[in-house]
């Protein structure tokens, strides 16, 4: 894999805002997203982090450090997911509570879901 | 937002090339993993997920497919990890607690360490 | 040490007296508990098991059994915590949201930093 | 590493050393606790802590409020667990390693089953 496919996020301005509100999510963009750069940069770094820890089991360097550098890498995921979840309740939730009926109830049913599945990993 | 804004995750490389944190771990290699190979193969596949990830986020996917993917990515290596620190177990803390002395005991502390890392991460 | 011995924790009652942490929450009762039968009985179980736990302590039985004890206790209580949020966010935060102004966002916030909180627990 | 300094725990004198080998764990004495007092002055207030939850429940108490008490809890469970595998791995496992065989073998097996479930719960 070649370390500079990374790729050239080639965003738009289609933001489309909160779309889909049932199951079918049908088109990709929702906006909910508060600083997309910033997950961007801290996503990338985490990224580092996977190729860092291949080139350490590569030179065999000492379990502990790998260990050590494994759990700074869960904990950046966990504290990006937990980003992600507050901006999710904070805006496609929100919308959702405020209409209100079945969507608003399969929304709240997913994301409890998320969080028992993040609660659990 | 500017597309090309992600930067080369250069701090991170780096921790890849990071020595020995000290503690008597003179040479980089231990020769203590089972199969290397597959241990790249599974980080590998991790850094994948990280990267797509990204793509996910810069395509504004929806929240909660985003947090399932972290949560997979999360157990992916909190399995790695186990998987590293009984290889260490059965390899270098075995043979330090078989010469016995200090350096038995600072292995097991070292283990036990890591271990209350990765509970608490 | 004598089974009985048990001394009254006469601090941990008190944290059961504790009142609302503040925030606006001017009265105890709050009545969102979908089921407070079922979950009285879930921790009536919990407790039970931290008396197993003592009696397995107090008669040195095997450290495994006991850590696998634990696990179970922890799962259990994952599971009650789990049970509560989710009754939360489809009570008290849906009606907060319905009402909007400052109380919704401080319920997000409230909400977001709990789960924050049991995500790292 | 001397084998005779394993502390005495002053509690019994049945300190059958470490015996059980198998997976039949005949007698229930293993005397590797390190300090028995304070392991069940930990699960006490633990035990409390779950009391105080049911009065919690009962009470009605805000959500949030019991959800950070199982946090603490739960953080707790956590410490005692890491506290009886860190007092596990220098007694049982040390003493097996030691000795060798297939016994130490299964030893370290159960001590990584056993940092599974920890990590995972």
């Amino acid at each position: 894999m070649s370390p500079d496919a990374t790729p050239a996020p080639a965003v738009d301005t289609t933001t489309a805002g909160e779309g889909d509100g049932g199951g079918g999510r049908a088109h990709a963009h929702h906006g909910y997203i508060a600083d997309k750069t910033a997950y961007l940069k801290r996503l990338k770094r985490i990224e580092g982090q996977a190729r860092g820890l291949q080139n350490m089991v590569d030179d065999e360097k000492y379990c502990i450090d790998i260990l050590t550098q494994i759990s700074a890498m869960t904990s950046a995921l966990e504290s990006v997911a937990l980003g992600l979840l507050n901006d999710h309740l904070n805006h496609c939730v929100v919308e959702a509570v405020a209409e209100g009926g079945p969507v608003a109830e399969q929304k709240l049913k997913e994301a409890t879901d998320a969080i028992a599945r993040l609660v659990r990993s």
